[in-house]
């Protein structure tokens, strides 16, 4: 757990990192917009928000924070959140916890492991976890934008219907992993069902600060800060924050923990959540991404965040 | 990094830990010593010991804290260490930072990745290191002995010279690794001389004592603690940790950081390293291994430490 | 080409073989019936059959050659007739011509070879074929029954809907396979119905003398021999048998060709079609299977055949 | 078996391709020479020869046929009859008759196949070929320079032990491979000396003359046409004809199949043997290569040979 203990004027800190990043998002050929779904390639990639609220009920922001995007892989967070809420440990039994590797391994792995996802962080294992949500909940869909709206504390917040059906009508390789997954019997809804809720999850919409307010009750051991209200106990906030610094990250997330040090969660939105636990949840966005899929300018603050802060978990 | 501020009872933490784990080691069922090196088949399973040492300076310990054993794997962190100190950033040059998804996958991802290994802690990464080390030093068995004395305050450790001999001669899955990475271009002298040194330093002996005193550097920002040498930069040591966390303990470190939630190094001769950043370097030993590859008893006694110190890092 | 010189006793070598086999088909404990297609599984093991018809016209047939079996995967063999028919050498555009190695293999091919798949007797290339078919075709299924028709010259064959529909519940593999080329850009036609078509296409039902008929025009270049209409040209009649040859047995190419020596076509109802160069089209019939899928006792009576006959093409 | 029945003008079929190849050949920009064997490197690409020998003992031959060159792979199959003469089917308790599908997989395949490879002619396969030859032979490599020169009819043959030493010293790959195939025990003598004798069969120097006499036992059931020693009983000799159609040339098998219809083994070196069953041995050499390791103008010579002649095996 990190410290608590001296003030930290983060504010200072998030002027200090949009300074030092902005004219890496202006220069617009560093890191290039998702294109392989057609909404999200329209989105305009000069843009850079960051948001951290702390345990305290502080929120500071700063450029785009309250800018609404979509949210694509973060959504495997909440996901997996509500996914342990309901059904506890045995989320395990059909999901792993390992790092994958490489995505050129995925469908292999799956092979070799019987249709058991890696981890639930891969798009293999979040089939698996909104499988796991459209059996326990009418729809899944409406179920998780409930729990963000609650995580956010936003009764506004949606996902975006044209992005979701966009991603709908592009998800052949989403088609390909799930029917995959079912041929081995750890799918239990019809493809159609799950593929249609996952693309909706993947359209939610949050912004910096709703992204950072929302990741807070993790930094919290679990348990809402303002409402004191305790979703998960405090060994399985501490466990999925474990995993999100080993998978968080796709196939960089050695390299990310090894230069930034928090546990995170990225999306081809371009953003990124991440943890200082005891301390904040933290928010950052910009669309541009590396190769890897996270948001380049987002991975760049992210680092100064840690390195100015000298809150990484090491 | 972990709180510093309360007094934590190590030694009644240790006591419980091992009334424990004791029942779980004398059943002699629960998982089994590594029976490819023969020299290393020949050790009783039967033992347990475990060392804490903080970064005040002082020593906890319980069992056999004091048998020096074959650290094995352990050694690849000391190597690296070495290596980084000697050729700083450029390592990552010649070895990744990532997790490697499965030993099944190593000589896939060698080829598809062009000969440099995901991590310095597989075997593939380790050779490299060993190569890096046999090009600036006149003996890499030598060098990594004395630094290891150093870390450990302790001049009469060295190398088994049979265990050593035992685990070249079965050497061939090794060896084809080591020809595949020349074959890049990678390995820089001859096959042999990095194989008699990499088995050498794999057959280096040390207690739990002399293991958790040697990390203690990592967990202090770099510098070892009593004598206040800055063999690493806080940065660097950070980051270290962070690959420890992500890649330490095999195919299980997803699992491991999910379990136990500290950076850790395991080796198959039955130890385990672990560093609580900002408070202590940790050594946990067992013979009998679980399936991964790590010490079935050192596993379950990481995870009632940080279960009964609340001192993970997340 | 083989000889056609020498008369041979072709019914005094079924009935040797007949002979042989039946204690090997009546133990009842030699391969197993295909298992996955729930309408299959319902299938009397205990049954034989074999038919030869010669380019001269005789048919000569033992067992149970007139009773209607499910062809399934020869059926592969009839659709790529069929597409070359219409496409010509542009469908090598499409699909390779080479053996797949493994069946574990076939997805990491497919994104490998960017969703090109391998050959067109795998189930990836069948439905690349099949979705050539459904581009040209307003039903495929009705387009290749009557192709089917002509070659066997019987107006009677037709697929069993009931077998179609068990198969294109559990297809959940296939449509993983055709969603993956699907997202490659390899399939023009809804995944839906290209399944449909390649479903029905295995459901086609004829007897050993209906198959050993229809291929029989790839024994005699490309010309069906009672009719003189030349279906395909020399050349690439040819080359199918080649292709039969080094992909036509799944992935017991290599040692169907080492023990049998003829282009051969294998499904998992239990049919196996050979062709015999200028001299014979063969079908033999028995459902339990080989490890590898192609019929136990078929195989077994194709090998005799090779041997007592001197009539493989090496 | 092809047919023997009519007269072959084979010196004007000869004369036809060389026309028809040379410009390929002079163009100096179709395929390249080997280019990872430094002594193979300084070959003159601009070489084209053929040799057809006739089991009637008739010798045709056209451009530099005389010349000798490195056989590299074709060795293999010389390794391979020697084994089978020797060990007769045990050869196949060590080593498989499938494709291998690709390159790439080689090492996955060992490991998933724990060992056993493919088939004797990829490298993998002819390491334990050789493996066999070394446990039966004082020198492995004398052994096969022996067979080659009975069946070549020719005593002055021999390896090129610059050519042997240049291979040697860039063996790094199949360094890898031995070590590997050794670990799962199915290499019995040390890996150095199987390197050592691989690298010479490698670099033994035949004409075109030489091998197509060579490889004519083959086409003529096992026996030697001149001498009548029959060196394989027919059945196994057939069998070699159909191990060397589905795996003889490399990863383009299938292809080669498809575009030639005779059973075929391809070397580095340029060089193609072929036979045509009942009628001849075939040798083809031009040094510059497809990027499938095949000889560019000698496919394209071998394809004219049965387009022209009409004698492939289909």
């Amino acid at each position: 757990m990190a410290q608590t203990g001296h003030v930290m004027d983060y504010q200072n800190l998030l002027d200090r990192i949009h300074s030092a990043v902005e004219p890496v998002v202006n220069a617009g050929n560093n890191g290039k917009v998702a294109s392989y779904i057609p909404e999200l390639a329209k989105v305009n990639p000069l843009q850079f928000g960051m948001a951290i609220v702390t345990l305290d009920g502080q929120t500071f922001k700063v450029g785009e924070a309250d800018t609404p995007f979509s949210i694509q892989s973060i959504s495997k967070l909440f996901a997996l959140c509500l996914a342990m809420h309901g059904e506890g440990e045995s989320v395990w039994q059909r999901v792993g916890r390992e790092p994958s590797g490489s995505p050129f391994n995925s469908l292999v792995q799956l092979e070799k492991e019987n249709g058991k996802p890696r981890n639930p962080f891969i798009n293999a294992g979040a089939l698996v976890v909104t499988d796991m949500l459209a059996s326990r909940h009418v729809s899944p869909e409406t179920a998780l934008v409930q729990f963000c709206r609650k995580l956010a504390a936003n009764d506004t917040l949606d996902f975006d219907a044209k992005v979701a059906r966009s991603e709908r009508r592009t998800a052949d390789r989403n088609a390909a992993m799930a029917h995959f997954i079912k041929s081995f019997g750890n799918l239990h809804n019809s493809v159609d069902e799950v593929l249609d809720s996952y693309c909706k999850h993947c359209a939610i919409e949050m912004s910096c600060v709703d992204l950072a307010r929302a990741v807070s009750f993790l930094a919290n051991r679990g348990t809402v800060p303002w409402s004191g209200e305790q979703l998960l106990d405090v060994s399985t906030a501490k466990r999925l924050s474990a995993l999100m610094l080993t998978c968080g990250t796709y196939d960089a997330a050695g390299d990310f923990a090894f230069r930034v040090g928090l546990p995170a969660k990225s999306g081809v939105g371009g953003g990124i959540v991440a943890i200082i636990p005891g301390v904040a949840g933290v928010c950052v966005w910009s669309p541009a991404l590396e190769e890897t899929g996270n948001s380049y300018a987002g991975s760049i603050a992210l680092e100064m965040l840690t390195t100015l802060s000298g809150q990484s978990i090491f």
